[in-house]
């Protein structure tokens, strides 16, 4: 077990960075006494919104692990050698609320460190660019590294706890499935929570303050703008942690599924395989981290992708070891180099992303321009440019992950890896072509940590700026901050390109995992044929919970708004002083609305990604046709998933830069007409971009690992 | 071959009811001369639209049947007893050209009738509320009645024809696959580019006159005023006729290729089925047209139902007696009595869209309602509340399609109808589920010509409105076609949630006439399997494609739109006599220019449609896998257009309905900043619901079509 060894100790050494990191954060300065009250009231209220956010999100997690519990005794069968179903139940249920466990655990760490490197940010930002910089990637990074590291170590946990056991290697990963949907149940919950809030606050914020009283954006005299400065943490730092939490530990146990199932090759190796070269993943993520710096007139952006392609030429490297370490077999000599050419196809995916959705979503290119070109004309062709923009930067994600995926697939199955099996009877043939797609997969994840601490560096920076708006900094130091939330945008935007991808590329092994495990519980599902009527209506459901789910998504966010406005008109109205500068407003109660309105708007949603795929394989089931039309569902919803995604983080994107490329003094600037229709079309994408689209990147992953949960029910 | 002279005999009756109501029509009073001066400069424009947009058409239709031609003899084999290679290349080409041209004829027959029936609309309400009625929905059926029969007579001419050359009734569906793709091909010109026209021309009008000078919708100084109102003709007569002649002519096919499938249990007669429903169709509709009349104070909308109600009911009787003809047999006694179940599903289901439709689109409901309070807080918000009920609308269209599906399927397997083929060495059965599904298609067709009619109402009414309203009548005449107006924008909404239905129903028919063909041609293709990465691949690219279309025919009316503006603004400012009402505007200018434009943007994205398909099959048949890999294409593109459309159509209805309700007088009415927000989102609709909509229910079908007919290439 040299390679849970191997594992275990560079999780360890992670770990040992992340707190170094977390450390050297915490000893920069603390600026001064008005900035800690600001950076304490936004603490507060997000430490608030988390503990109460877990609170709702554990009582809807109790009910469920007992309702996989008792669906899994109810079978008359476990399936699996020496396992009755009792023990069975018990192992994917336990699994399912270790997982939820660890998943809040990174997000909460997340965003622990966020909130408090945005103070120290803002400080640093007084003296030295470079400090801001690196206080900002550093608390970003604690995050990036912990997330990865806990499903290092959750999955390999739980795989030599089992194998203490006495549990067969082969099994052990049908066993644990249920971390990843546990990872996933509560990644969904914090992502819309987390949405909901962000963007319930700036709409309400905007539309009451700006618009309406017609005060600048983080005025400290707008209620709603501690709650706004909230948001950017429950939102995108906790957010994002459980979303690419779950990515990676699903993807470990989809792999390591996949990797059963070469067992008569690698061995205990290929199923090892994922975590060992995610463990080299995370070394060169570190090596990434430490090397970012800047001049003080440097660009920081440049000094982040300087990182980032160091992290992605040492995960190269890293994984060609991993390669010829563990997928070197007598019978396919080759094989290592075809599944070290797989990674490094996931490696150039994620390049590819960052540049696609640079494109359309930076000023510099045609499509952002359009859209400010289309808002001379006011508000409504600016929202049709911008929709455009969007639908139409579906295509060349498409093509490359179309390209990832065959071209990965056809080098694993030249990698002269062949497994014949007997299913039902029946002769059954695998090749390593799906576990080459696999490869690509943990290629594409292996930078997955720098990415992350890229991402946290966003909110970060951005209330850095917001601590020091309200705070009255002098004009000089304000640009400082401006300039590192500009790259933050940028590095949100990358980020959930690259979120996107990898769930493409995650789903498609998960969908491998699905059948593997079907066809491992005995039932000879080797197709999954969408011109059978029954299996394309379940396609056809599976695109409508999509869309379906988008839109109680955008809604939850205009109803949540609601309350926001509500309230802030409500302190203007009976305080009048508040405008005038003379009393300070209830900045706490603002806060409380926003957290009760977000906590009630993301529970029907979330339900109904949750039961829909529960109703559709049970009432298949009933037709006979079960697994099938479950996996159609699931595959065609991931695809649409896909599209729906990128049409809404890149519509919301593309939308605000192009009010900021209007800020820079273009076509009119700030205060024109063309600058107030781009303001709508900022509006409209931000539940886009903020609320429906990340958490589309959850669901496309949940729906994978709750059918691999609920697999056995629906045969 | 008693089915196909009743077919004819019915077809002439059609005919001769349509000739009738046309000569009727034109007896009606023309109105002053003032009317009559507007309604030529419509006529005028509409018919040069239509010469020019035809001849464009002619220039891409003749080069593309060269290449189907082409390709066609470059196989080894036709794949077909007793007929060579070169034949087969001209059958299906020569058919590709015909369909082509009927469908031309369609198009401009219904315009024809409607450019000459607005006047007439228009003279009528002056008088008699009923005379006006009578007068657009009997201009309208003469429209839908030539559709219908168009296509039988064609399907069915070509039958005999090729009959007469002495090949054999089972290969004939797949010698004219090439009628059904020619039809499509110009209905997707068709659409695409009246769709681009009309709202070109209404958003120009509307934002240079509406917006920019200050003056009233329809006002004869806005230079862009016939522009507009020629749009209503060729976008939604025009493009609406050639889309519908498109679905029954494509359904006819594909049911008769699912006919012979079953030739050993129904010999001819399964396979001339569809030509019999179709006939009793145009039967019921005729009775359906005849009776609808209304009191002066009654409410038009109620006759229209009525005729509707008769229509579906004579349909469902005339469906039996063509069950209970030809689809009786002795080894399966029971089986005509489950289809003609079948054939009720597709009669309710288009039933259920048509009630599904209303609840999204009319002010009544709720949606429309949340779409104008959410105006109260600005367009931003106007445009959320819009995009969530428009993602909602999916909901339960899906559902109906889905149970049609399921139910359809489900009652023709158990019909008792079996069939045992050997293809590739293989054994292959099959059931009677999938005629069933197209039974229920057929169903769903049955009322083709009546809700046509309705359709086709609209854009008369319409115009009849304009025309008052240019040629400045009294108020109380203004009401009455405004009474009229109103109805024709409910039944615009309606055909369209009838045509993406019926679209969606057809198409899975079409699914199974694709993977029939190929077995056909001795390719042993029993699964489409999107579990493997080519298939998913090509299932990714399909929803793309859907996705890209729709960006670039929205791009496509902004910039056409664009044209126009900067005309109008030139004439406003060379001009100034214009805007005082002292000088006539140049509205040919405006037509000429946005002629010119629309035809100009149609050519792009309709291209993409076109070679999209081909390329994929060309490509994945250098993998090895052509045939399945279109298919999945097919499907998925399929479901993501069905999606889709459903969003554009019903966010665009719901955004124009929300500002009707506004100007009722609700929230502060019409001038109100409410209703300025409500404004935006309309304009945001237009595009969607006129132009991308539409066309992608044309796409949904050409993705049929075209992989229909070039089927043979990808084996």
């Amino acid at each position: 077990m040299a390679q849970l060894a191997f594992t275990l100790i560079c999780s360890v050494a992670g770990l040992w960075f992340a707190i170094y990191l977390a450390k050297w954060v915490l000893q920069n300065d603390e600026g001064t006494k008005e900035m800690q009250s600001i950076s304490n009231a936004i603490r507060e209220g997000a430490e608030a919104f988390l503990a109460r956010q877990y609170k709702t999100i554990a009582m809807l997690t109790i009910p469920v692990a007992v309702v996989i519990y008792l669906l899994y005794t109810l079978r008359q069968s476990s399936g699996q050698e020496n396992i009755t179903t009792s023990q069975l139940a018990l192992y994917v249920s336990g699994s399912f609320i270790f997982g939820a466990i660890c998943s809040a655990i990174a997000g909460y760490i997340g965003m622990w460190v966020a909130i408090r490197a945005n103070i120290r940010t803002a400080a640093a930002s007084r003296t030295s660019l470079n400090l801001g910089l690196q206080i900002a990637l550093r608390g970003g990074a604690v995050s990036g590294l912990f997330v990865v590291v806990m499903s290092l170590l959750g999955v390999g946990g739980l795989f030599t706890l089992l194998r203490l056991f006495g549990i067969s290697a082969q099994q052990i990963p049908f066993l644990i499935v249920g971390y990843g949907f546990g990872a996933s149940f509560v990644a969904l919950f914090a992502q819309l929570g987390g949405g909901i809030y962000t963007k319930a606050a700036d709409v309400g914020a905007d539309l009451v303050g700006k618009v309406e009283a017609g005060i600048p954006e983080d005025d400290p005299r707008n209620p709603a703008v501690i709650a706004d400065l909230v948001g950017d943490n429950v939102g995108d730092c906790a957010g994002r942690g459980a979303d690419l939490f779950e990515s990676t530990a699903a993807e470990n146990i989809g792999a390591m599924i996949l990797g059963v199932a070469l067992y008569p090759y690698f061995g205990l190796k290929g199923v090892l395989f994922p975590l060992v070269v995610r463990a080299f993943g995370v070394l060169a993520s570190m090596a990434g981290i430490w090397v970012v710096h800047t001049e003080e007139d440097g660009d920081p952006m440049q000094a982040l992708n300087r990182g980032y392609y160091l992290t992605t030429l040492l995960a190269f490297i890293g994984f060609g070891i991993g390669c010829l370490w563990l997928l070197r077999s007598d019978q396919a000599p080759y094989a290592w180099l075809h599944f070290w050419a797989c990674g490094l196809i996931g490696l150039l995916t994620a390049v590819a992303f960052v540049f696609i959705t640079q494109y359309y979503t930076e000023y510099k290119y045609r499509p952002v321009r359009s859209i400010a070109e289309a808002s001379q004309t006011g508000p409504a062709t600016n929202i049709i440019a911008g929709m455009a923009v969007g639908m139409e930067s579906t295509a060349l994600p498409v093509i490359v992950i179309g390209i990832a995926i065959i071209a990965s697939y056809a080098l694993g199955e030249s990698s002269g890896v062949i497994v014949k099996k007997t299913i039902e009877g029946k002769e059954f043939v695998l090749r390593g072509g799906l576990f080459g797609t696999a490869v690509a997969t943990m290629g594409m994840l292996g930078t997955a940590a720098y990415i992350l601490a890229m991402d946290t560096f966003g909110p970060i920076a951005d209330n850095a700026g917001g601590i020091i708006e309200m705070s009255q900094q002098p004009e000089e130091i304000r640009h400082k901050t401006d300039r590192l939330d500009a790259v933050g945008n940028t590095t949100k935007a990358l980020t959930k390109g690259y979120a996107i991808g990898s769930a493409a590329l995650a789903a498609f092994l998960l969908f491998a995992a699905y059948l593997d495990e079907v066809r491992a519980y005995g039932t000879y599902l080797v197709a999954v044929d969408i011109s059978k009527p029954q299996v394309f209506v379940g396609g056809l459901l599976g695109a409508m919970l999509v869309f379906l789910f988008a839109a109680m998504a955008i809604r939850a966010v205009g109803t949540a708004a609601g309350y926001v406005i509500d309230e802030v008109r409500r302190q203007f109205r009976e305080h009048p002083g508040i405008l005038q500068g003379t009393e300070q407003p209830s900045y706490r109660q603002c806060v409380d609305i926003v957290t009760a309105g977000a906590l009630k708007q993301m529970v029907l949603p979330g339900l109904l990604i949750i039961s829909m795929p529960i109703v559709v394989g049970l009432v298949f089931k009933q037709l006979g046709i079960g697994a099938e039309t479950v996996a159609a569902f699931l595959m065609v919803g991931t695809i649409a998933g896909i599209l729906m995604a990128t049409v809404l983080n890149n519509s919301g994107g593309a939308w605000d830069n192009s009010k900021k490329y209007i800020e820079t003094g273009a076509l009119g600037g700030k205060g024109s007409e063309t600058h107030k229709a781009a303001v709508v079309g900022d509006t409209v994408g931000d539940p886009f971009k903020d609320t429906a689209g990340p958490s589309l990147h959850v669901v496309i992953k949940l729906l994978s690992t709750i059918t691999l949960v609920l697999a056995p029910l629906f045969l």
